[in-house]
């Protein structure tokens, strides 16, 4: 998985049926310091991810299918809200202080 | 799920079976400010995206069987045609504006 | 899915059983532009294309399994041989013209 | 597979319910001369590695579904710690010796 | 498929379970003239490569499972030995002539 900062939302209505109801949140990427890198992604959400949060992405996930054998063509998606991110024993990342450490 | 802009077409006569009746589009990434790069995939195209269209390209994807058990050898597939983009509250892309905000 | 041009064969005689009958090209691929790039792959061939023709490539695709379940550890195969990449209205490449339009 | 230090630990608490019991290393990955490279992963981990350790990271790897059916999106996991990497016939690391001989 | 040479070993005893008996060989890519490049893959071995073989990889491949419907989270493996690569009809590597044309 990677780490991203949601950045923002897209917006589709012409699509294919399967994806109805489906969250896309724009996400960017994170190296391994913390800082944004030029890449992003955008994942499918349904953990309620708000902007600036960060977030891990996992991408070749197969998604989950509620609603029984139907394959949903989604590559990336929000798995979790980031709580904290340790490095070397030193807090990289915290969302309860909202500041990054580095 | 990558953000991309419709080009092209790619025709094949000479393909494996599967591959029969498959629209294919030539798209071109953009990046997280929505200015081309250099980089393309040819997408299978069922949302019947036009040229200059901002789609977004599923990697990776298992493609859907719509003729039962029938595997397709597709690896990229256009799952939508993009209304809106934002990013930091903003718009970045406005399919109806036909215009970017940067 | 990517283009490629076939620029010459693989041969490997001890290898996994599974890997009986598959002929093997490598192939390079071509950039937006439609020139050779310094990357290549090794592709399953099922549709006989010849060397120097431009060709699509799946990667990441599950390989049909002719032979019921079989599973073949394929990561890239030929999937059909083009005829024409159109991009902005103007051709790319005709295979039937033989030669690239830029 | 590719070889990486366990660097840290990421913790998400708003998650997937499938990902729930699931611990997250951060893994710096080294290149082929076992120097750290500015490309990271998070990874699931079941064998218990330890900071610092070399451990070996499969990606886009289908986690084992020990409950049953379950459905993880899991991309990336810790599959083993490992001992020794040899390379040309030396030692390019040795968890007993702890040190590298590059 | 890629093309690499066999460059070493990787030894881990605290695995996964599904990882016991796999040998796993460290092997460095080459580029499409047959240079050796900084980017190398642990790939399962079970054609039995020897050192400095080329050998054909497979990425992202499934891998077979000898033991029923046991899962092993193994994302490269070595598929081939390889005899010849021929490139615009002349011989880029040849195993018997144990050396390269460029």
């Amino acid at each position: 998985m990677q780490i991203a900062i949601a950045r923002g939302t897209v917006v589709s209505s012409q699509k294919l049926p399967s994806m109805t109801g489906v969250k896309l949140l724009l996400v960017q990427f994170v190296d391994e310091q913390g800082q944004p890198i030029p890449r992003y992604e955008v994942a499918a959400d349904r953990v309620g991810a708000g902007l600036d949060e960060w977030v891990l992405i996992s991408r070749r996930a197969i998604a989950p299918h509620p609603e029984g054998s139907e394959h949903r063509p989604i590559d990336a998606m929000v798995i979790g809200i980031i709580d904290t991110v340790s490095v070397d024993n030193g807090l990289l990342y915290s969302k309860k202080e909202e500041y990054r450490y580095r």
